[in-house]
């Protein structure tokens, strides 16, 4: 069977509302507050297990989980002005409890670098309890302005998994930006998404960081997508609070500190990244549901029954286990019928028995992605299905992989470039010299925006805008 | 040793904040949003465990986990007119984005009702698609006007466990809440916390109910705590959002629906039911740290690091075998310093090594309740750790009812009642003839409140108030 990847190349963003409420993932739109969805059961597992994942990178680095309250009162949200010149004009305000007005107005947390670093200031004296590192995986909220989009662009990010860590130096705090990018790209690895690693220009870095990186992943319509970032805070936040720990000399210094997040955006790309015009393709890591055993009618009932108990007893096999299986044994629909919905949801491989496999003691193992199917002895099935999701797992990302390294591409001038986005290429790369007039001039001539530069310089070439010697490539792209 | 619970009882709210902050736990009324907490890492972890235990009971019993946004435009909540009547005065309002005043204002979800209302009636359109059960985790708001406790009562509950269910009938509605109460009944269990059900008199029911169940314990201080409701919804809000499903026959009507819910109160619960002057007594289904290996030292540093090396194994071998362990070997505090510190975070087994042990094999365990000790032979040591456990979990159950129990009585006069309140007894259980004056009589008379009925009417005895025949008991409590 050909697979058509006609839609979900061409007509992405349709494609991805479609699949989002037809596969019963996120509900967006009919809720009545702009820019927020729900999260249906099926998209919650998605949701779970992609958290599940992180959590376990998180905790085995030795990040601790903790949980803020969402308000953060006017007053301490300013502490920090130039963070706040970032937000002030996102923040939602809590300004009414029942009938009466406030003292003092909360913003919905839009981040929680102040909140945070309140209470370090608290629990950490001294550089005998450093470095210390905090993540918490909560809704935070932004007054967006521009046009909403499911999962990408909401008003009420509801999977922000924020950490926060102290440190004694600067070059401490610098060795926690790499571990975070460490993480988020073993991460991104293990859920098969591919990234380019940018650190984020000067005048795009977030509002009170020393240096942004970021990771940035292109959907299937060319677009990039940022779905990582990390930041060197400095001492931004811990002077501008005035918070000191004491060094082993005695002396008192404001500690340095970093932040790094991720969002809903993940959990968008897992269910974009790989996909057909029948719909998603999840990886098994986080599939809700690996397998999905169908029951195919024979020509009497009999018959039928006796494929429908085969079909309970292959999905037990799979479920003791550990696999998450599920049977799809209703009389109500045809295979065909199922096959549709199954694939719609993006479960990463089908089990299809009949008579034949009945009669023969096998079962016919279908992928998602290539719709290539297989037979094999029942008593294989295990190891069978679990080598199946092996060869699955590293193909998708292996695809994945391909594509989107085809649409990086470096570029000497702007025209090309300017094509290049125009036809919803990708990513394109060009020679910079490294100032930031020639960085907005090329963003206005490309209508695009700049992601930033590779960590380690590449200088070859003349900047596209000036002609002076490059001091590194800058990458520009769509972004959402 | 003796075991002084004193403080405990005498003094339990001075010791429960203490605990909470030097444990550890909790960080209250230090944040500055009145009535709101932080849950520092090894509170999380308790909350953790213990959300674990509600979900798992919850997805066995076919509920499925959602989320939903936090914000309720206004005029939705307002669809249920007696609703928000019993919330209009805790709601807390969204009014501006950025500097912009906002369309319609929107409510931090009080609760959720309304909301998931909505959406159910654009998910479930007939009777094959019930019964459906939903639930999700999530902070509620609550602009308390009376005085805020830690995890108790505050305006930002952060652990707000709400299920919500659709039925055709109201008798199916009506077994789901028994279904509810079943299942918070296993889930105090389970944690070993004791419980009255109690069905809430008319005048205090939640608004909006047909009727409430409630469960409710006693805390140390003799008061009563509610920690669990399920409601009777009917067709409330199915009617006042118009919201029907098809019948088999093809006939249109209002579903019916329940909602149960769970907060923090439980993880307060399981941290104070149990405990003394050192701290609370965590039972090992949820304690965090299951086991703590503290190292003795020896009378030179070669033995002491041969111990150290000994304490190692023994912790190695009990993670090994999936009890969550930890060493404490840091140097800088006695073994009496860190027996303080871990009793006072409540881990119910302490695993002492010392020279002694190292030369015979063995291990000296202690329990935390009752500072009893026991060497065991190293190789039965996960076995003797797990039965230890059983015990612990056990005893410590069995001594929680006890004190319960003793604190559950019954009176045929208001006098008594008052005295036995005033003496912070516990429930008080009079004959009542069923008639609102008389309930509300018994609350003024004696300034406690209400809890409802027992389940199955009790109905020896005359009413308190009126001396007509009783229907049923009422019970009364100082309540939080």
């Amino acid at each position: 069977m050909k697979v058509s990847r006609e839609k979900w190349t061409s007509n992405f963003s349709e494609w991805f509302d479609w699949v989002i409420s037809e596969a019963e993932i996120y509900d967006y739109g009919r809720y009545p507050v702009k820019g927020s969805g729900v999260w249906m059961p099926y998209g919650f597992k998605i949701r779970q297990n992609v958290i599940s994942l992180i959590r376990k990178l998180l905790d085995e680095t030795g990040h601790e989980e903790i949980l803020f309250p969402l308000l953060v009162p006017e007053e301490l949200l300013k502490k920090e002005t130039e963070h706040i010149k970032g937000f002030e004009k996102e923040v939602f305000w809590v300004t009414h409890g029942g009938e009466e007005k406030l003292e003092t107005r909360f913003a919905l947390r839009p981040t929680s670098e102040v909140a945070i670093t309140l209470m370090e200031s608290l629990w950490i004296k001294g550089y005998t309890q450093l470095p210390r590192k905090f993540y918490q995986i909560v809704s935070v909220f932004r007054y967006e302005t521009k046009a909403t989009r499911p999962m990408i662009r909401v008003r009420e990010l509801s999977t922000f998994k924020e950490a926060h860590t102290v440190h004694e130096t600067f070059e401490d705090a610098s060795r926690q930006v790499d571990e975070a990018v460490e993480i988020y790209s073993k991460f991104f690895d293990l859920l098969g998404i591919p990234y380019l690693i940018s650190k984020r220009p000067e005048w795009d870095k977030f509002a009170g960081a020393e240096y942004t990186i970021a990771l940035d992943t292109i959907m299937p319509d060319g677009r990039a997508l940022q779905i990582g970032t990390a930041h060197h805070l400095g001492q931004h936040f811990t002077k501008a609070m005035d918070y000191k720990i004491q060094r082993a000399d005695g002396s008192l210094v404001h500690p340095h500190q970093t932040s790094y997040g991720i969002s809903d955006r993940v959990i968008a790309t897992v269910i974009a990244i790989n996909g057909d015009d029948h719909g998603p393709v999840l990886t098994p890591v986080v599939a809700p549901i690996e397998g999905v055993v169908i029951p195919i009618p024979a020509k009497t009932p009999e018959d039928t029954e006796k494929v429908v108990q085969y079909a309970k007893e292959i999905t037990s096999t799979l479920i003791s286990s550990g696999i998450r299986a599920v049977l799809d044994s209703s009389n109500d629909r045809t295979p065909g019928e199922k096959y549709y919905v199954w694939e719609l949801k993006g479960v990463p491989i089908r089990i299809e028995v009949g008579m034949r496999e009945l009669s023969s003691g096998s079962v016919f193992l279908k992928r998602r992605d290539t719709l290539e199917g297989k037979t094999v002895k029942r008593e294989d099935l295990v190891k069978e299905f679990k080598n199946l999701e092996d060869v699955l797992i590293s193909d998708l990302r292996k695809r994945a992989w391909d594509v989107f390294r085809e649409r990086v591409k470096r570029f000497e001038n702007l025209d090309e470039v300017k094509k290049f986005l125009d036809n919803k290429g990708g990513i394109a790369e060009v020679p910079w010299c490294g100032s930031e007039t020639c960085g907005l001039s090329i963003e206005e001539q490309v209508q695009g925006r700049v992601l930033g530069t590779p960590l380690k310089p590449e200088s070859n070439g003349k900047c596209v805008v000036c002609g002076k010697p490059s001091a590194n490539i800058l990458r520009i792209a769509k972004t959402y």
